[in-house]
């Protein structure tokens, strides 16, 4: 199975501590590498986990609070003087372009590659990208600016063709890619052999959905329902539950709440506040709903 | 005496590593918190350093690259989620309004403070700060855009008083400003006692001078002779002296020369390449030409 990895790079929130870098992640399906969220000191974090930076195809952010865009300027200076040359791309709301020219303008060094911003739509969700094996969606959040989730989904993939039917029915390499895709296979003498018995069934399809910032808001269950892991913002305890609201931000209950409605296989809780210097109370109040939950923390890897 | 002291936040360059942070430096001086340049991440270097965010006055930025600037929202916005209500002074080049503008609209939090710009001379040495006790000065250095150093100084002290003078000659306390200023004093039967008498020299006022970036230009040294420590930029070994010139950045070497022909009396180098993962090199070149050198690094105290 191909590696369909999500690397944090920062789970704190607004105010950056020495516990908790602000928001980022990279998610690394299919060999290629995308970041979500940068927040600054993000390209610091890449370096610190060792991650390679010229393998970034596409920066996808949320929303445009600072905590998670004021890396993007200093990245963007680094991969320029790595020598990068291709393209980057950008997901973000339409207004980065007002935020990011002028300090692109003035950053001294003639930037190596073209950045392409594609705005995303914050009303509906919608395919940003796609390609073969993958396709990325964003999906509107509840925050207190246009917010957007993503979803990264692997396509149905082919089935797995059983090898020692390749020998046992001669089977020649043009027909391989057709019985994969499910047809069945008829031998030199006129015999049908089934594709079932030719093919195990593909894995499923795994699917990673991340959402924040946002408050609690069950309207967003249908677009993350099933996926392998949900990473929900979790910014205070349930003793902060008003604060939450005011803020548009969740409680780790409301996360887990949402987790289990959408019948997640896992729950990752992020985006703490710096009030937190210990995180088992919003861990057990997630908990509490949603026992396979874990926390975020700086430098953890999880494997779909 | 009061404190004097410059915290190295950063000393890195363009690209930062895990070894180095990009520039920022604390000047506390006279009560007064100032900061120097500031790279990506300076907001928590100061947390990791344990510096006051609250008592910070003023920032000085030397040019607008991006190394030089791209922690300055980030710093802004965590200052404002601090409730920071005292206005904040920053002295740079004219063009950073353009930058920090668009970056502080979209930052979603209103700024709890009012952050006043003061233009930078590029051409001539200019007082740009004074109060009672200390002056503050930007003079130009030599780099790709207008570039400026700073020089921290203390004014002339007054004389300190001899305490036992004061019962000796019954001096009222009304005559003791006046004393400190070099005044003689009349006892009640006319007799003139000298001042030299009353009082000892004050210390020699301290100062510092900030030299980043820069290219090798002895033009700098009436700007900068005879302080108490000098930070001068030293990108390159010697090894890259034509890297160095092309790039209007300096060798180890060429920042002991100016220190040398300045008559400072410690140099402190920084602004390290992103190439070299142990300064040894660096330092040996330095010291050759002005032993009293010495490598800037991340966490690093100097007191004056």
């Amino acid at each position: 199975m191909t590696r369909f990895d999500v690397t944090i790079l920062g789970c704190g929130s607004a105010m950056p501590t020495t516990l908790h870098n602000p928001p980022s992640q990279l998610v690394e399906l299919n060999e290629k590498l995308f970041m979500i969220d940068c927040g600054e000191g993000t390209q610091l974090q890449m370096r610190r986990y060792k991650a390679r930076m010229g393998k970034l195809l596409a920066l996808f952010i949320s929303h445009l609070h600072g905590d998670h865009i004021f890396g993007l300027p200093g990245l963007i200076s680094t991969l320029s003087l790595l020598g990068r040359t291709d393209e980057l791309h950008i997901y973000a709301h339409r207004e980065i372009d007002a935020m990011l020219k002028p300090l692109l303008i003035y950053m001294g060094n003639h930037i190596s590659f073209r950045i392409r911003v594609h705005p995303l739509n914050p009303r509906e969700k919608e395919v940003i990208y796609e390609n073969k094996t993958i396709r990325i969606s964003s999906f509107p959040l509840k925050h207190r600016i246009d917010t957007n989730g993503f979803l990264f989904e692997e396509k149905e993939p082919l089935r797995h063709i059983i090898r020692e039917m390749i020998g046992l029915y001669n089977i020649p390499i043009r027909e391989i890619a057709a019985i994969k895709a499910g047809a069945n296979f008829v031998t030199g003498d006129g015999t049908l052999i089934p594709n079932s018995t030719l093919t195990r069934p593909a894995p499923p399809p795994r699917r990673y959905a991340y959402c924040s910032d946002t408050v609690y808001a069950p309207e967003i269950i249908p677009y993350i329902e099933g996926v392998d892991l949900l990473y929900h913002e979790a910014t205070f305890a349930e003793s902060e539950l008003n604060r939450a609201a005011e803020t548009y931000h969740s409680t780790a209950r409301q996360a887990a709440v949402i987790a289990a409605a959408a019948g997640v296989k896992k729950l990752m809780i992020g985006h703490f506040s710096s009030r937190y210097n210990e995180l088992d109370t919003l861990l057990n109040e997630a908990r509490a709903v949603f026992s396979d939950t874990e926390l975020a923390d700086e430098g953890k890897i999880v494997s779909l």
